[in-house]
């Protein structure tokens, strides 16, 4: 059970280069030029006589071809130049030094190496604003509200007819985002831009209920397995496929060398949960924890870059018995440690009692709260109950100190809840967290899937992101068996994306429908390049079609392997549309003009039989 | 593109012998004490201190150690003797021939070899009863109803208390299902029992609203690929894993010889679609179909024992020009068919106007109808339109001429319906279709995941199962993209079988809940065998468990990979439970006891940590 001797990671662990059929665009800014919003735009066949659809692409400059890629170096610290001229922020004149307890006292050969590339390390000046909710607030439109209103667009024209379709259960999705509107959103706590002023790598997005859902991957070691280099690599390969943050859950030694590396060549935000590296610190004995240890913990991940902190907090002592009679009692490792905490002193959580002070280091360097759910349910039999409730109104009453300090603030949520308990938790959520984002794990719709549990709970994070959940935490084929690798990392954000697009497209998202009804017309066309690259997954998509029909010349063929030429309903189907389409016009007729058209349509039904004896596809 | 030179399925090609940590059991009946109704036991570790788990099992004898297996003799013909005993069928004289239109004019090595071992052919006598509805209506419960009723209880006493908690939209789900009441459901056709008289091999199950939901496999071959061995193995596998019925929806060559093969195999009800062979016999011509080769095939596939044919009867000439303007058409291949013949020859479909005859012909051999959707939407953007609401309605009509032959009827729907769409589709089902049965396929709620489809769909068929329909039909990774091989039809099963169970649990099913706590109490016990086994995959999740932790001693330990020994929240779970236990006497008295709840609180709090620290487990 030890760690891979641990080297540096190299460029050469992560995948780099552009994703299949598609290439890297960027947009820029009106009130802030020199801002560079990344998209991927896919490449359509020329048949398909329709423009590239631009799509959401948060995989950093990894799948730029034109970019440089040095993982010792770190990403280009993008954001520094915007942060700096705000003129908030003073470099910390004396950052913490790291310590051995920092990695778990791992030592010699087990201590993975540090990231040497040097940065300055920035903390809010006395007296300035210095989170974005703080900017919002003053009417203060930043760099990264404007990157993320065009991101949010796609590059769709604000001009253009917006259909909408859907039911948003009382959300506010506006046809076009604008920087005004981010800004509007981030004042009313509605929304969060999670982004450390130490995380100057970092490419901005937003999470909140009227804006696209999101979703995140975690990544991490433990003290049973994985390398440095592995947890670099998997942040990489997450964010290439679609992840939106992603959480660095490691626990074991080395924690935060791995952190350093992850977040200097992360393009997406970090969260993690300090309170784990705060246990190790006291060698694993939850009862040892104080709020030293903790307070010098979080001020060491704010000056790392850390975006985001999930505090559980609202684990509160007098909630702890309500889980007695539960089947799986507490299942968060947070949640349980700050009740062993609190039970062993028989006293109030420190989290909770010292939330202000909390308050106060995450403002300075703009760390968003994700106000995380110790109590919530480890099975379907203990959805809803009361100690997730109890929990939920605390998550509330803080999110208020939290905002009364200037701090953006999420609220976590879900675990696992049947379908049909999936409503309640949103809704709870709405009317106790005064509409801060809702960021839920899953929820697993039954407990009967080991090894599926990335669809079980892909189930209920589709439905919970349609009833308004701003973030989905996805879940992989190893949940409850064991840590993820790079395969299930794919398979659990390939997963997420689309339970995350379904709601979009339910919720009525203008943008939504644009890449269904892309990938539909392919699919009528039969362009099977075309349906490849505008999936979620080009690469799988077009082995599967391989491996029964491998020649490039089946790849324009108008059939596939499931029907063969014969059979296939799409060809009749245009058939017959090129019918209906000479036929419509007298039809329309009706009436009076019924006879005419009968003796239309007699002769539309013999050029048909012509039509359909010539379309008749070969076989070989 | 040739088929695999065919020879004889072996008993070899298919897979046989118990499932993992399970046992095979049978229960009798009290109206048929003859009947043997299987089960799958799971069996638990002994400090488990529960009884064994029973679930349902449609995987027949192949499960069993003590079966013999013997592919070319076909399963025992367990139900014949019950058929023949109610004196309501005669022997048919003069069986339809095999023609070799039938196997696609095959010959020579192309043509797939025949079942040999002979079977009697039966059809109703003239003016006995036949079908399970008209045995219902007449009030006499069949062998085959008993079974379902015993079936559906798995094996609940009737006395065991019955915790309800679930939302049913108006579902009549029993505590207990009794004969009678199986009897009842059938009679007003808010249930079916597909049995063909011709299927003596058949393990009988019901489809209905207030039974489990339950789910269909397709396989089949087509113009491009497979074989008969095939076949017979995806049939077999696909009931291994839980398929409650098997569609083979084969085209091409030899479609008749491998449905043979197929049915004398099959424990469960085949479904077919005849069209998909008549169109085979005219050359794959749609506009040479007639009456008379369809009416040939129908009575050629009850012959031989189909359970249930789809029937694209609601495909109407004037529906077909309301799908001119969608952007995929008409995705079904029999709605593409009939709307092919339907245009070309000008008139009305002849499924429509011969549907007399055609009940006649499957009343005369207890073939279920399944009233296809042949006008379904194949993107969301096609979903819920006037083309396909218009063909449902017309299937709600045809429900009633079914039933007044005597037929059983269910009704297909959904295909690609976004997430706010679905329950309209269950809506509008239940208002045109007197209550008969719904069976969807899927809905995909997204079409942008090629190659993950499986879980788009799971998702809306998760949703659509609990709003009330009684079968879902799978979709696996290769949907859109290829045929599915036995890794793709294990995939789509096990993922149905979730999403069924999902549907189950939200809808208050008495029985599910059963099973989803049993695994959560051996995840919160460490009974990982027990975990693994009470799942719907036991090899996966043992395989994705061993990854990191492959010795036989860490199937017992009290932590996995993903948190190591030291975080495991169920392990620090399980120590507060003990110390909420001890506290929450004292706790509750409250008001004046709290005083003395609070002395007791500090002493146990004093206890706990002692407890705690011994708890502590030694890492490697």
């Amino acid at each position: 059970m030890n760690i891979h001797a641990p080297v540096s990671p190299k460029t050469d662990d992560v995948a780099v280069g552009p994703r299949l059929g598609s290439r890297k665009v960027y947009a820029s800014g009106e009130l802030f030029p020199d801002i560079r919003v990344p998209f991927r735009e896919v490449e359509l066949h020329p048949t398909a006589n329709e423009p590239p659809l631009t799509v959401y692409d948060p995989s950093g400059p990894y799948t730029d071809p034109d970019a440089v890629i040095d993982i010792e170096q770190g990403l280009p610290r993008i954001r520094e130049p915007w942060i700096v001229a705000r003129g908030d922020v003073e470099e910390v004149a004396e950052p913490r030094e790291v310590r051995p307890e920092d990695n778990g006292f791992a030592q010699g050969k087990h201590l993975a190496p540090q990231f040497m590339a040097r940065r300055p390390i920035f903390k809010a000046r006395a007296g300035g604003l210095v989170t974005q909710l703080e900017y919002a607030r003053a009417g203060k439109i930043t760099a990264e509200m404007e990157y993320v209103a065009i991101r949010e667009n796609l590059r769709r024209e604000q001009n253009q007819p917006c259909v909408r379709d859907g039911e948003d259960f009382g959300a506010s999705i506006p046809d076009f985002v604008t920087p005004e509107f981010v800004r509007q959103e981030v004042a009313r706590g509605r929304a969060i831009i999670p982004a450390n002023i130490n995380h100057g790598e970092l490419e901005p997005m937003a999470i909140g209920r009227n804006f696209l859902v999101k979703i995140n991957a975690n990544i991490g070691n433990s003290a049973v397995l994985s390398t440095v280099a592995d947890e670099v690599d998997k942040m990489v390969w997450a964010t290439r496929w679609g992840a939106d943050t992603v959480m660095d859950l490691s626990t074991g030694r080395n924690i935060h060398n791995i952190r350093d590396w992850v977040i200097r060549n992360s393009p997406v935000p970090i969260g993690t949960v300090p309170i784990y590296q705060a246990l190790e610190k006291v060698n694993g004995v939850a009862e040892d924890l104080t709020w030293e240890v903790f307070r010098d913990t979080l001020i060491e991940q704010a000056e790392q870059g850390v975006d985001y902190f999930t505090i559980h907090a609202g684990v509160r002592l007098p909630f702890i018995p309500m889980t007695a009679k539960r089947v799986t009692g507490i299942v968060s490792r947070g949640g349980s440690i700050m009740a062993k905490w609190c039970l062993a002193h028989h006293r109030e959580s420190f989290l909770y009692e010292r939330f202000d002070e909390i308050c106060e280091i995450m403002r300075e360097y703009d760390v968003s709260f994700s106000l995380g759910d110790g109590l919530r349910p480890g099975s379907t039999r203990d959805a809803n109950d009361e100690a997730q409730f109890a929990e939920l109104r605390t998550l509330g009453e803080l999110t208020k100190v939290a905002w009364s300090h200037g701090c953006q603030v999420m609220i976590e949520g879900p675990g696992h809840v049947a379908m049909h308990k999936i409503k309640a938790n949103m809704d709870e959520q709405l009317k106790h967290c005064h509409e801060a984002p809702f960021y839920t794990l899953g929820p697993l719709t039954t407990d009967i899937a080991p090894g599926y549990d990335h669809i079980t709970s892909a189930i209920g994070a589709a439905m919970i992101g349609w009833f308004g959940t701003a973030m989905l935490c996805y879940v992989t084929p190893k949940e409850h068996l064991g840590l993820p690798d790079r395969d299930d990392v794919k398979t659990g954000v390939i997963t997420y994306k689309l339970a995350a697009h379904a709601a979009d497209l339910a919720k009525g998202h203008p943008a939504a429908a644009l890449r269904d009804d892309a990938v539909s017309r392919a699919r009528f066309e039969f362009r099977w390049e075309d349906q490849f690259n505008l999936g979620l997954d080009p690469e799988t998509a077009r082995k599967f079609h391989d491996a029964t029909l491998p020649k490039e010349a089946h790849k324009t063929a108008h059939f596939c392997s499931m029907c063969g030429p014969k059979f296939c309903s799409m060809k009749i189907s245009q058939e017959v549309r090129e019918f209906a389409a000479a036929m419509a016009p007298n039809a329309a007729l009706g009436g009076a003009g019924a006879v005419d058209a009968e003796a239309g349509m007699a002769e539309m039904s013999k050029k048909f039989r012509e039509l359909g004896s010539e379309i008749e596809v070969k076989v070989e």
